[in-house]
C-alpha cells in the first residue's frame, strides 16, 4: 500500500509585502501537492506599495493599480489561495489554528495551521483626541485610506490641508498636498521635522519646507481637531493656535499592528513588535514566522531591537520566510537604520545611529559635518548637499550618516550604509575608491570630505 | 649659540592634482620657516582638471578658467615657490637633485632637494603613424590640449569628426563633439566600446551610442591619418576604410610619463609606473615620493598592480604624500578599479574585476546579469539599467559590477566598491539596508536583485 503523501498547510496572516512574498517564494520551492497555502487579508488590495500613497495623492502616480504588485487573483493563479476582507481574529499557538471572520458575511471559521506567517503590518499612530475619526481626517496606510483620502480631496473646494506629524509620511504628504494645489501646514511635536535626524539637520530640512511655501510649526503639541456642524473636519487645534484645514492628515509614524500576537502570547519588543530569531521565526516558536512591519529587527549598528517600518524589509522577510518554510535557507542579519525621502526637490537620507541614539546605547563619539555638491563644481547643475557623520570615539568605527540636499544626495547614504554593514572605520572610509567624474562627483566624493574631516576629529577625540 | 635652524627643501615635478595636493597639504603641516617647497610644472596651467576637459570642449562648461582648482599665484600666496613652463629634465637620486629647463629661455638649473614628490602624470598613447602629428590631430590630456582643440574646432566649416579609441575618453569626446553639432565615427580597435567592460556590457554602450547618432566601427585597425595639401588631418584610414575627417582626436588611453623615473634608475611596474609602499615612498628610495596617474596601484581584488589614472586617486595620493612629507601619517591601501562615465543620457560604471580579468590572475568566478529600474516601476522617470555581478566561484566573494542604464545608473557602483573593500560576499549583499523610496529605488534596489541572483549562482556553483 503506497503511503499517502503529506500534504502541510501553510497559513498567511496579510496579504501584503512580507506576507504574499513569504507565500510566493514557498510556493516557488514546493508545489501544491506537497504545501498547501492560504492567506488571509482583511483589506481589498494585495500585495500593494504603501510607500508610493503619497505619489498617487501628489499625482505623479495616475493609477492605484500601478501601486499594486499582484492582484489576488495574479496569487490565486500560483496555486495560494487569497481570501480577501476575511480578518483573522485569533491565533491559536497550542491549537495550531486561527480563526478568522468574513467581512462581509460575518461568517467566523477555524483553519490549521502546520506552519504559520504573522504579517500583520503596522497600523498609524492615532492618538484619542477629539474629533480623530471625524470625516476629513485621514490616515494614509492602505491603499483604501489612500482611496478615502482622494474621494475627501475631490470633494472639497477648501484649499487649507493640515498635516499632523513631521517625519517621512508627513513631509511626503506635505509635498502630495502642494503639488494638488493645497495651502500646506505641518504641525511637528518635535524640534524640527524630520526627528530621524539630528535636529541641525532637521533644521535644513525645516528651511527648505519654508522654501517651497509649506508652514511648518515646531513644538506643536494637537490637542483637539474640531469639527463644523456637518461633523467634518474644520480646524486642528493645538495648545498654542488654531489651524484651519479643509483636509487633515495623520503622520504621526506607525507602531506595530500585533494585537492578535499579543493575545496569542506571542513575544513582543519595547516597541511592541514581534521577537524573532535570524530565520525571521517566532522566538520559542518553532512553527510560526514572523516579518514586515509586525517586526523588531536588530540594529546592528546599536546591537539593540528597533521597529523599522520599510517595504524594502517586509519583502526581504517575506523572501527569508519563504525560503525557510518552503525547506530552502536563509537570514535576516539586521539592519543598519537606512531611510531616504524627499519633499519636492529636497532628498533626505539618514542611516546607523543619530547623535541622541548613539549616547542612548553609551557610545562616546565625535562629529563632522561638511557641505559639497553632487558634481563637480564646475559641472552644470551640481547640487549643493550637507553631510553629517558621526563616528565613535578611541574606535574611529562609522556610526552614522545624514544627508540633506538636492538632486544626488539621498542615495549617496548607500555608500555609508555599506561601510556600516561592513564596521568600516572613518579613516578607512577616507580611502573608498568611489566613483569620480565630473557629472557625478567632485573629485572628493561629499562622502569621503565627511569622512576625512571625521576621522581627523577621531584622532583629535 | 643658538643651533641655526634646519629649514628642509621639497621639490615637486608636476603642478597639477597629486603634486600640488602633495605641496599644499605639507605646507598646511609645515610653514615656510621649516619646509621650502619648490614645484616645477612645464606646462601653462596648475591644478586643471583634466577630466573636465570633455566638458568644456563640449559646451557645458563656459570657462577654461572653471577647470582650473587653483592658479600658480594662489599656491605663490602659501609660500609655495611654482615654476611655471619650467621643465624638470633630470633626476639624480643620489646627488639628491633635480635638472630643470626653463621653457621659455632655455635656461638650464639644478636644485637640491631633502624630499622628492615626483607627480609627471601620464601621456597620451599615440602610436607611431603616419600623419599623427599633423595639425587636426588632437589628444585632451591637458589644458594646452583642450585649448588647441577648440581653435581647431573654431577654425572649421567642416563637421566630421574621427574619434580613435572607444574607452572613457573617447565616448566622452564623441559626446563633446557631437555635443558641437559634428558627425561623429568612433574608431575601436576592440570587440565593443569601452573594453573596461566586458564585451555583453558593452554592447549595451555600442547600442546606446547608435541610438544617439555616433557611428562605432568595432574591430578597427587605424593605419594612417592621411593629410590634405595643407598638411592638415582630412581622413584617418583602418584596414578595411576611409573615415573623412574634419578633425581627429585621440582616445586610444594614457600611459604612465615615467621617462624622467626610468632615466633615474627608480622602480617600475609592468605597466609602466612608478613603484611605491602604501605611505607612497618610492621603493627603495627613503627621500622620494610619488602619485597620480605617474604610478601603479595595488588592486585589492586581483592583488596585481595596476595602472588606473584617475584625478580622484591623485587627489588622494598627494593628499598621503603631502602629509607623510609634512610629519604626519598617511597610507593609500589601494583600489577596487571603480570608473563612471556617461555618453549623453546614458551611464556607465564598473568596479572590481571584469570576466577576463577574474580570468587571468586564476579565479574561477559565476556571473550574473539582470536589468532594473533606477526607481520604482511605477514612479515618473524610472530609468532601465543593466547591473552585471561577477562572483568567485565557492566563496562567493563578490569580484566586480558593472552597469551601464539610465540617470541614476552610474553612482549605484558605489554600494559594490564598499562592499569589494570590505570583501563582502554576494549572500552578504543581499542582506544589505539600502536606501528605499519610490522615487529613488524599486523596493529591491537593483544591485540586490543583482546580488540574489549570482549569489544563487554561487551557490549552484
Amino acid at each position: 500500500m503506497a503511503k499517502p503523501r503529506t500534504v502541510e498547510r501553510l497559513v498567511v496572516i496579510g496579504g501584503d509585502a512580507a506576507g504574499m512574498s513569504a507565500a510566493s517564494q514557498a510556493r516557488r520551492l514546493k508545489g501544491p501537492d506537497e504545501l498547501e497555502i492560504v492567506a488571509f487579508e482583511r483589506g481589498h488590495f494585495s500585495s500593494f506599495s504603501a510607500c508610493g500613497i503619497p505619489y498617487w495623492v501628489g499625482g505623479q502616480v495616475r493609477e492605484r493599480a500601478e501601486l499594486i504588485a499582484r492582484t489576488p487573483d495574479e496569487h490565486r493563479e500560483r496555486a495560494i489561495d487569497l481570501r480577501m476582507r476575511t480578518e483573522v481574529i485569533e491565533i491559536d499557538p497550542t491549537g495550531g489554528r486561527v480563526r478568522s471572520r468574513d467581512l462581509e458575511s460575518g461568517t467566523e471559521a477555524w483553519t490549521g495551521y502546520d506552519k504559520l506567517v504573522i504579517a500583520t503590518g503596522a497600523r498609524p499612530v492615532r492618538p484619542p483626541l477629539p474629533g480623530i475619526n471625524a470625516p476629513g481626517v485621514h490616515g494614509v496606510q492602505t491603499l483604501d485610506d489612500g482611496q478615502a483620502l482622494l474621494d475627501t480631496l475631490a470633494g472639497t473646494d477648501g484649499r487649507r490641508a493640515v498635516v499632523i506629524g513631521a517625519g517621512y509620511i508627513g513631509v511626503e504628504m506635505a509635498e502630495a498636498l502642494l503639488n494638488r494645489g493645497f495651502e500646506v501646514t505641518v504641525l511637528n511635536r518635535g524640534e524640527q521635522p524630520m526627528a530621524t535626524l539630528d535636529p541641525d539637520m532637521g533644521w535644513l530640512v525645516h528651511q527648505a519646507m519654508d522654501g517651497l511655501g509649506i508652514t511648518t510649526v515646531n513644538r506643536a503639541e494637537v490637542t483637539e481637531i474640531r469639527t463644523g456642524t456637518d461633523g467634518r473636519a474644520r480646524a486642528v487645534a493645538t495648545r498654542d493656535g488654531l489651524y484651519p484645514a479643509d483636509v487633515v492628515i495623520l503622520g504621526m509614524g506607525v507602531e506595530p499592528e500585533t494585537t492578535l500576537a499579543r493575545a496569542a502570547g506571542l513575544p513582543l519588543g519595547e516597541y511592541g513588535g514581534l521577537l524573532t530569531d535570524l530565520s525571521m521565526r517566532v522566538r520559542g516558536h518553532d512553527d510560526i514566522w514572523a516579518g514586515g512591519d509586525c517586526v523588531e529587527v536588530l540594529d546592528l549598528v546599536s546591537g539593540r531591537e528597533r521597529h523599522v517600518p520599510l517595504g524594502t524589509h517586509a519583502n526581504k522577510h517575506g523572501q527569508i520566510i519563504g525560503s525557510n518554510v518552503g525547506g530552502g535557507y536563509g537570514t535576516f542579519p539586521g539592519v543598519v537604520g537606512t531611510a531616504v525621502s524627499k519633499v519636492c526637490e529636497l532628498e533626505i537620507a539618514r542611516t546607523g545611529l543619530r547623535e541622541r541614539e548613539a549616547a542612548a546605547v553609551g557610545l562616546q563619539y565625535v562629529t563632522a559635518k561638511i557641505e559639497s555638491t553632487s558634481r563637480a563644481g564646475y559641472y552644470p547643475k551640481a547640487a549643493l548637499m550637507t553631510v553629517k557623520m558621526i563616528a565613535e570615539r578611541r574606535t574611529g568605527r562609522l556610526l552614522g550618516v545624514q544627508i540633506v540636499g538636492r538632486e544626488g544626495a539621498a542615495k549617496r547614504v548607500d555608500i555609508a550604509a555599506v561601510a556600516l554593514t561592513a564596521g568600516m572605520t572613518a579613516e578607512q572610509m577616507t580611502a573608498l575608491d568611489l566613483g569620480y567624474a565630473p557629472p557625478f562627483s567632485p573629485v572628493w566624493d561629499p562622502v569621503l570630505v565627511a569622512a576625512r574631516k571625521v576621522a581627523a576629529a577621531v584622532r583629535a577625540s
